[in-house]
């Protein structure tokens, strides 16, 4: 297998998606909407969600250019994510990828219906902007995305999380649905989308399903591991806060070295999914084991 | 012309509305979020946004069942809108439709991921159900739906309705801008997606535009003249909110007698629109009618 450096792969895909979403959302009257999408939507990140589309989308034999509206409409949804979590009324976050958050920017109302825009128009862009593929497997995409952010999705997951707050007995099944609805729904939809743009049959959409939901539990592991070990300046939000919260995480059930192993554990069987992708599969493969390797 | 009876049409229609509505959204686990969805999606209303994709689709010769999927989504995204512009970072509303607002019953955070749930379900919905449509008009569908609620629409629209309150000099430009697109929007969508769904023409959307922008904006003033003369009790929610509040409105701008002219005159305009339609178009006709004719 030719070496694959991932760090050009990611510096590449990561530029070709922020100028991308740069020109996906130009400010219009009121304005102050605009900036404020914008302000959180143009915030940096690791744009994980829609690199992960693309390169599953190219796997399977679909093109870069095929893929990116979905793959910038990912990034709309996780932003709409990020500022509604943020709220007092929800995590109560003051900063976000080194920032003051939304809402503490440009008040509550416009953060909410911030959040409410970048939604929808994530499906306009991605409906309208997608050429070249089966309206078919684009009306399969509009299904995952909306199916991922539902309250069979995320927005699930975000319920129970707030539930479980100051709980002290919270169990590893609640805190794996919680993270399979919160984080997991929508990576998993950022693997499958790009599948489904290609025309994936079911083997293939099995073995990616597999795949996604394997990274995205050990996303989270390692999340709740670096919330403990990095620093704020590291992780440009507040560390530490889930000890604060006393918020029941991998490592307070697992303690931090199980945590690892475990994280490790589901990273294997990921890369194992994608056994039938050959070579190809170098990208998703590469991008699993950074998500373990990863300080921030 | 046969006469139309729109009072039974509309309780057909209705009922219709409310058996799919009900069916649409089972709870499941998390409870609390289906049960705060299903509180405000079902908490009754006129179903105007569905009726008007239904009757538009016929118009052009398609079937109810083909609409359905489609009605039932612009009522959750309109629930959405309603549930987050009630938040007390909002307009602060305690009752909507004779009950406590969402957030009074299921807190902030639920009403808001009620919403975000909602809007995402909507896409997610009318993908899934709607059946012998061609795909690409479907996409059209979801294209409008996004469009509808964006910043470029009610989103917008709320903006600067938050923007102007306490403001003694809004225009009536302003005025337009905002409700054309928090209520216009929406509404434009429900007859135009009806339109989309049946596979309508240039001239036929044309058309349906001039139609429904006229009974929106039209919807908008009788909203105005009604908080001024209706009850609390006629209205479901807290009449003479606007004087109090001291909000710009059309009656406030042009007093109440010339405020219902300019309603009947773009009912008016708005039916001649049709007239390529024939007789066909007679529930759309009523309903316009009842636009101004209403009492809540």
């Amino acid at each position: 297998m030719p070496s694959f450096n991932l760090k050009d792969y990611l510096a590449h895909r990561q530029a070709l998606v922020e100028a991308k979403l740069n020109e996906s959302l130009p400010v219009a009257y009121p304005e102050k909407i605009y900036e404020s999408m914008r302000y959180s939507l143009l915030a940096g990140g690791k744009r994980l969600r829609p690199i992960l589309c693309l390169a599953t989308c190219e796997l399977l034999g679909g093109t870069l250019e095929m893929a990116m509206p979905t793959a910038c409409a990912l990034e709309m949804i996780h932003t709409m994510s990020l500022i509604h979590d943020d709220l007092p009324a929800m995590d109560n976050d003051d900063f976000r990828r080194g920032k003051p958050t939304n809402h503490k920017v440009y008040g509550e109302d416009i953060a909410i219906l911030a959040g409410d825009g970048l939604l929808a128009y994530a499906f306009e862009y991605l409906t309208i902007k997608t050429q070249n593929v089966d309206p078919r497997h684009l009306l399969k995409v509009v299904t995952r995305l909306g199916h991922a952010v539902s309250a069979a999705g995320l927005v699930g997951g975000q319920v129970v999380d707030l539930d479980c707050e100051g709980k002290p007995d919270v169990t590893v099944e609640t805190l794996n649905f919680i993270h399979a609805h919160k984080t997991g729904a929508l990576l998993e939809a950022s693997v499958l989308s790009g599948a489904d743009l290609a025309g994936a049959n079911e083997e293939q959409i099995a073995r990616l399903k597999t795949f996604a939901q394997n990274i995205g539990l050990a996303f989270q592991i390692i999340d709740d591991i670096l919330d403990i070990t990095a620093t704020s300046e590291e992780l440009g939000k507040t560390a530490g806060k889930d000890l604060t919260a006393q918020k029941t995480t991998y490592p307070s059930l697992w303690g931090l070295e199980e945590s690892k192993v475990q994280a490790d554990q589901l990273i294997t069987q990921a890369k194992a999914a994608l056994d039938i992708f050959g070579s190809q599969a170098a990208p998703l493969l590469a991008i699993a084991d950074f998500i373990t390797a990863r300080k921030s």
